[in-house]
């Protein structure tokens, strides 16, 4: 299984918060790889991961970071591939220096910024799937069923609450 | 040519704030089709409309809305295609309001938000770009290219400054 | 007892914080219902359900959602009732999100917003009733006395504190 | 006419940013009066006129007040009827300070606060007639045909943007 | 001893957040009362209490309150004597809310703010104490010790840390 | 006339922001003085005129400034009267930088923070002269004459809009 | 004179901003180059550039950027020079945006962040002079000089508002 | 071994957020002293300490404080030594009144403020390390070496979370 989606993060501390992204890629069967990979500390690393990707076959980049969160823009900045962005939160402005660091990429080099935190990590892998979908029927299928299911789980829940009410 | 990019905003104003996007579309010859529509004030449009896409051709929604932006997520709930979401900036709360409430969707239902104001709407075709130019070698090229051309920009405009320090 | 008032959650996390609206719908004798509905994963159902809701008798919405807070937008959209928000705060924006998300609804569809987290629950219910009292004068009465018992159970707090001081 | 709605501001420099709820009012001929009333600068007229509303046949307050905006909340605290509030945007906060001054009323006395500045105006009236509409199948009427027509100028303005993309 | 500062907290549980005012008065021999009132609950009461409270020999006013915090609002709309604020914070928003609603009296009635939460307690009873000194030398006398034993402690603290580098 | 308040400002742009104090003070025929003083800029100057300010005669400081606004603070740490900050609104924060660097001061030297930008100037003045009046019963004669005219010109103000209506 | 400093900037936009760091340099008599360079957009010359500017004779970085300002940060990941960061004030989000991208460096790569918008140009040359004058006698007796001047000037500006309260 | 580094804090309790910058000057070589010193209870014990500094042997000061920040403002009114500066969370407003009240010092004295937190003490100590390298060639080899330890830690997570994927 080759690593269509390369997951990166910008400490191993960010690896909980990431467990949505790997559980729902797994889920969709879509093969990726994630590695600890930081703007600062290695930026010659990073350059070059995003620089081959490409021809490595990757199609979609996931950055999460939290702080001044630069990793999803250097990764933009040397790769013409989708690049999703989870903002991490941590201590003591709770991803909000994340969130404003990734987003407010400017002109010319776009990153797709997600929901910030843990609740992020499912949305950027779901988010590369719909990217992924576009030229691929079966996974659009499954997309579709993910959709229905989610949308019956929602109505297992209100069926749930009506006892406690 | 078909609409492959269906540009929606939730109001007539933001038509200015979308000059970036209609102009790189163009750029890279990429079919579009720009409509008001309203998250709240034509909710059923919206709905048919995102459900219609896909069987219509177009392959990524771009929304534009301001304040209680919700027009994007509206549209990803109908939708399995990517979704792009550009904040528009509008007082009093110059669009904190809008990044917060498109970035923050819940999980299950992705949105890709890109930069606040009339800076994200260049960044928001671009995106569109890079996720169309995965199946397109040909716009994969031009996308090259175009950044090559940006990279120029700035060194020339590196050596227009000199004269003026 | 018919449902006068309708009670909708993004999600079944949400209960918790809206105890303070069932205790007081009890309270004061108003009939109403709870539904987990989401604007995202159900908008359907939450489409249909507003739609279909005056009708069925109902006269007021609650709804109360975190992070990019659509459920009462979206509610709103399709009735002319009455639809009040509740900001449900979560991390990592605490519900700071949700109140933006909540208030800022753009001119010609009103929501209306109260107190963010689990103290706006006993706020939303306490707005219901003063509507619902607008036409029934037992209700008014009610009312009054719970706004009269409540004053007392300050000046009871204030003896309280005396012996503390 | 009686004055079914009490418009208070705090301030006549308000008067600007009312407008949009007076032409509502008015267009849906409800009854109304106006009067710049300050929680700090005339309590006393403030407390007599929100405990006398009620019998002079008031059904609903509209608040609007900027910065340290109390108005609402101090209307709320001596009368049982509904109190909506309009958060005015002022420097240097521009009516981030008049959100939270309003919305994060205590437990006990709620406050409807709807979008932030003049565009909140336009909203409020309309969420007044919401309430008023719920026991006069006539204003029930006009509203749904105020929505009607309001659907229907998103449509138009869909139409009118076509010629400039 | 004569109530010369009135302590007012919005809330009971406001109490322990007030410790270091309690403490800090009774340290520099200052009478004071404390009790709970709400400017939303108890309007009336606090009305009256503020209108009286100069013929009672009360001069000056501490408030505490969380969220939409209006009773040194209320409290300074009914008196000339001096009202300082302590913004109590609060989840969701941390003493934000409490802050600003406070912090931006309009202008014509000035309320002093000192810093929020716990830590404002102290400071709070401080500005009482400087305030009152102005017209008591033996209490200027004793606030300027108090300044003196501070400065010891931290030069102390400064002895202290040297063992622990 | 000696100057009982010493108003310091950070910088001679914050001239036009203190009109109000001027003005209020001179109303109430209160002496002071006006200096451009910076805790940064001239420390020494600042640290020597709050050391001697109250054997000058001085009773009350009230300071101004912007961004990092730590003259109070260096006031306040020199001294034990009273001392009042207005946080001066300059870009890019507007005076949000200014009102936590004033109001978050630690325990043990108080500040008391008014209403930031100019509106905070005349506050800052009516707080000085609430302090001053506790010990001149002329001067809370004037006050209280003051509060009336200014109740007299709401009402006025309501008279006004009346026709506006 | 060789370039003791290297100026470099986002965006060519940003010269008007950094005046105030040309002035200053010149001043001191400090050789600088200054050089238009994205961290996105030209991310290899960047790198390039901070790999070489210590054998170059680099001394000191000063960067300016908006946005997600991640030029500081780059820099600093490919040299072990010091970097100051000036964040950059942009709409919609005023520099805040670029104030946490710059200041919020994770542990190990610091980035030296001064006062946001071009007051803060003058702050990083004024910084840059600090730490050269660390090893230059002559620039240390400059920079005190311009400090004794600095002083003069607030006192002038004292005694200029005499006249004008 | 003299103190090139002064580390000034505001409070005893900063200690633990200090960590990392001790520990980091320690594994350099470089000498420092540590001390509680606070901009407004020993207001003259740091101006004397600042003013002496440069004499003493001092190079740099590393500043720590929370809430109105202003320990490192006041050391560098009056030093022209460079002063770094980290901001310290604290409730409730988590380090962001600390970070403004630091970083937004007026044109004319700057200050180098650093992540907020004690994420923070580290970095300041590595821009401390970085100036002093710049007359150092051991430190400057140091500091590589720390920069390439650092890169070959992150390539050891990065193979580490390999088997937890």
């Amino acid at each position: 299984m080759t690593a269509t989606v390369a997951i990166l993060m910008g400490s191993k501390n960010d690896m909980s918060s990431l467990k949505g992204a790997f559980d729902t890629l797994k889920e969709f069967g879509i093969g990726f790889e994630a590695h600890v990979m930081s703007a600062h500390r290695t930026p010659d690393i990073a350059a070059e991961y995003a620089k081959n990707a490409e021809k490595n076959g990757t199609k979609i980049f996931i950055c999460a970071a939290g702080m001044a969160a630069h990793l999803a823009g250097v990764i933009a900045a040397h790769t013409t591939l989708p690049v999703i962005a989870i903002p991490i939160a941590s201590p003591p402005f709770n991803g909000f220096d994340a969130l404003l660091a990734m987003v407010q990429m400017p002109p010319g080099i776009p990153v797709a910024t997600v929901t910030a935190g843990s609740a992020g990590a499912k949305n950027a892998a779901l988010l590369a799937v719909s990217i992924l979908a576009l030229s691929c029927p079966e996974l659009n299928k499954k997309l579709k069923d993910f959709r229905a299911d989610q949308t019956k789980k929602v109505i297992e829940d209100d069926r749930a609450i009506q006892s406690e009410i």
